[in-house]
């Protein structure tokens, strides 16, 4: 899984119709010292993540794995809102 | 799932059986910023884009999640057809 | 998909069982205005290509969606051979 | 797969259901030489690794092959811990 | 797939229980024209390869397709060895 940032959302009214109902939102990846990159992905919401939230990714298949994304054509999914990440004994971040 | 723009189409006769009456598109990368970068893919059509839109791309197995992919060696589909998209508060795109 | 250009062949005798009778040819990647880069990946051919023409590559396990390659431990086919493709209007390539 | 170190954990209450009791752990990647470069994943551990320990990462629908990640949405797991690894028959790693 | 030279060997005793008796190996990428670059991974071997060996490699679910591999949690697997390859009418590797 990879670490991002919700920093917006994205809107879509005509998409194959298994999507109806699945929230998207503009993530861009974080650094593991909780820096943003310029790399981004399109993920679907299954944890009700809001802007500005912390969040870790699954891509490919694994983003299927939901209940809101079986079987849709999707191919990222946000699937859990970090509170607090430590490296080498530091906390990077913590969750206000 | 990725943001790219339809810049061109593709014309292929000699193909595996089971593709044929898929629409190929060639897809332009977006940064986060609606710029268009150097990469590209060539992307099966689900929801009728027409070059010019900005769609969502969703790839890998997740290319196949849809009834005109399904089964067939397809690794990237266009999935949605961007109305809108906003990062940091801004709108940085909006379908004219 | 990826667009490349099939630039040379591959013997192997000793593989995994369920590949006998695959060929497998060596397809270097084509960017978007039809040069060739560094990159190249190794895949089975679907359609019967020949060294020279250009070709449409799916990867993963879509690479697996076709007759030859149902249950093989392959990751790369070429399931098209390209006639044109169009960019912003303009004809990139066309097949002689 | 992809060598890597533990360097961390991350910790999240509110995430996909079917992920309760998974242990996430922040994983730098290796280069063959056992040098840390910048790039990392988040994994889930099915081994009980720890933080410093060299480990091996089995991404993608590969990562749900265990008991623990079967059918969640995990796209990478640490399946093996690792005890020594040779390059040019150098011994480059050695667990202590 | 991907072509490497087999450059080294791996050894892990804490490993997921499916794991057991299955051989890793250190492989390095090669260029088309047969330059090892410094990218590498850890493979599974399913066809006996050995220290020296090119081989090719294939990655993600298609590494689970062989007897050896089946529903492990391995990303990547040695599917051949390479006898001879050619780029534009030139032989670039042969095995001794």
């Amino acid at each position: 899984m990879f670490l991002g940032k919700v920093v917006g959302t994205l809107v879509s009214t005509r998409k194959e119709e298994s999507l109806n109902g699945l929230k998207f939102l503009v993530v861009r990846r974080l650094t593991i010292e909780n820096e943003m990159d310029s790399s981004y992905a399109v993920a679907a919401d299954a944890v009700g993540a809001g802007v500005g939230e912390v969040v870790m990714v699954a891509s490919g298949s694994s983003a299927r794995q939901t209940v809101l994304t079986d079987k849709r054509p999707c191919d990222a999914v946000i699937m859990a809102i970090v509170d607090t990440w430590e490296v080498d004994g530091r906390e990077v971040y913590r969750k206000e």
